[in-house]
């Protein structure tokens, strides 16, 4: 089977603004974390899909620090785009800004390295085009993601540890 | 009081792309209309916000034609941008397209003019920024905006009609 | 194989009211207009599907006019019939009035002109029942109906118009 | 102060019909019992509320049986009215029906007698109007509705029990 | 076919903390007691599926009385284990206790009776293991437990009732 | 102002078992793996509130692997309990168990060392009180605790890197 083309990073850019409801938050108006990295999650998804044209899974979601609160009302923007690719995997980096809707400009909340696999029906990994880099700074984020790959693999925590 | 400065279109642009999840859906895995238009009218309120810094209401939504079925799993994308400006209101100008995880292009789901009116904590409107018209499709925009809204109000069916 | 029998409004008659909560609201406790067309699709949904005892999907929204604002806790009645019924297509007229829960009595909130249609498990049309009108009043709103289904295939905007 | 007029069952009355999505089931199709209680006991809110004109808030719920399974896609009708009227509390009775979209008429799932309190905002009772009896039926509802609060009275579990 | 070994109560043990986030309330503040049952039966569904190795269904509640209210932001443990086991169906105890964030301690909120039925994928009971009663206290519970569903059976309203 | 008593690890123990249904997953019956971080920010948010007794916001979540699928239909367990506290961060350990309902054993999903910070109602942080520590065990994980939490400082990324 000959390989897939390469493909440019511009094809897994994914871009969500999302109004912050009550449902997203705790009772002092202040959105959930948790609810923010779901988000995060859901636009890495869509990022990895766009570049495997399968379905993905999450494998791993590196350490996310929140620099800022968000808060109800607030309109948070999620850009995504895949920096590195190995055989089955994914490095997905997504930037997460919020805007207060009256103004005051965006506000860094926090930004995520997110690893996704793309698996066939069953669940098994299936490979993943190339990715193909275009500028030099795409090939620098490359660079940086296949040595996070690496710290991760090392890094694996054995079940149970 | 001094007249805010005029805003460009750019500020209210607004894109979300959504992943369709079964809640969405009905039992046959067809996302219903109405779950297409409340993410309309969720992201013409975020643009409407950006350009009036200030709450908004919808006032009205023109007639929306659904061109193409959206599925479980799909990927949709909302694309927003005010195309005329009255005293208080703005038309918002969204457009929906479908495509599905896996590939195969985006297909038009629709479009839908949102009119908003921008309003004061007890709801009374409040005047917004002029448009900053700076494209010759921005100025034609704004004119055919400009027409559909006196045909709303000549249209507006009384209460009770 | 010999006509279904013609079938009266009465069985596709629908109303549903619904508490307002937090979820269905932004942060100053003003419901989402798209909230609002969310529900009026889903009792549209029902009242097609009563008529044609077929799956249904949603083709068309014709304009629609807030004119009054609904707010977190208030009851919203929606109350869906059937005016006209073509081959696959069925118009559903549903009216949406608020009442706040101490009282105050309903006010309008808005109407709507759905247009749904009957599918099979592919998704192409099948054809539905006859209507059978059995008042003045439902031959009136079935005249009203057919022309407005005319003026809809006028009107219908070529993809990407 | 002079007491407040009677108010008649029918000013309760509230029907909500409903379609049950997959987020109201478990992985098998099967609408959660849990969820058609959620909506039984928002309906007797409404159906309370409508009669006190103040917030109110559930005190108990009798005995509840499913008699007919409901699955996702079904739409599940709530009728409610109120039977008996204390001074601060009201029995809401609440009749609920399943039918499946594609026909074969409504199969009774349960019923249930709610027992709702209207409040001050700092969740004190408050008194409630009376109920006009206006037929033979209501005034044998509203003794049977008697003897039940006389039962849940003398039943009701000690904390703890 | 052999009959399957007795299971002891422990197994059936489950116990949920879940926050109290708006979209669980009404405007008020107040938690809806239709969603507090809700989450009962998700608890109980939990408990019954832990012993039987099988899909259940909810076949009843028993009247459950709300000791007191419960807000957004308080923190309610459910607590479910069975008492009593028929032949396909289970008799699941669930305790709800509510405590503030900021605490003041748990109060009771209620405790229910949910009886579930093992079922097959075509809806069918099928038998379901023993209870291993081990303490004087569970053979108790269970002896009481077969009263109840004695008396469910015997009070058991038919349909339209 | 007298220090506050030191709180034994025991306090903040929390554990939400949670049925996983279909609004959870993605089209493929998939659980995302955004939304078990959902669950885990909100048991870690009880977990650290029953320790502070005030309000907390999500600082980091350090990395998460996912060491197995979760499907639509599993019941899975979240364990949280306090490792580490400072001034008024805590570190939170949550273990996130998987289990099919109709048996073969919890699988590990993963674990998270979530940072809580308390906050007063203006968001700016509060001291907590210090963790009484009882067995050698504990002591271990507040060790380990704060060498993590000094290296969250040494690595915390400058804002934009």
């Amino acid at each position: 089977m000959p390989e897939a083309p390469a493909v440019p990073v511009s094809t897994s850019r994914a871009s969500v603004v999302r109004l912050m409801v009550p449902t997203d938050a705790n009772f002092t108006g202040n959105v959930f974390g948790g609810q923010i990295l779901s988000e995060v999650d859901k636009v890495a998804y869509i990022s990895a899909t766009r570049h495997a044209k399968a379905n993905c899974v999450t494998a791993s979601f590196d350490r996310v620090d929140f620099h800022s609160p968000v808060h109800v009302g607030d309109v948070v923007n999620f850009e995504a785009e895949l920096t590195y690719v190995g055989r089955s995997s994914m490095e997905v980096w997504v930037r997460v800004h919020s805007e207060a809707v009256t103004g005051g400009g965006p506000r860094l909340v926090g930004q995520a390295y997110v690893t996704m696999v793309a698996v066939d029906p069953n669940g098994r990994p299936v490979p993943v085009p190339r990715l193909a880099l275009q500028t030099g700074e795409e090939r620098t984020r490359f660079e940086h993601g296949r040595l996070r790959m690496e710290e991760r693999r090392r890094g694996r925590a054995p079940a149970g540890g």
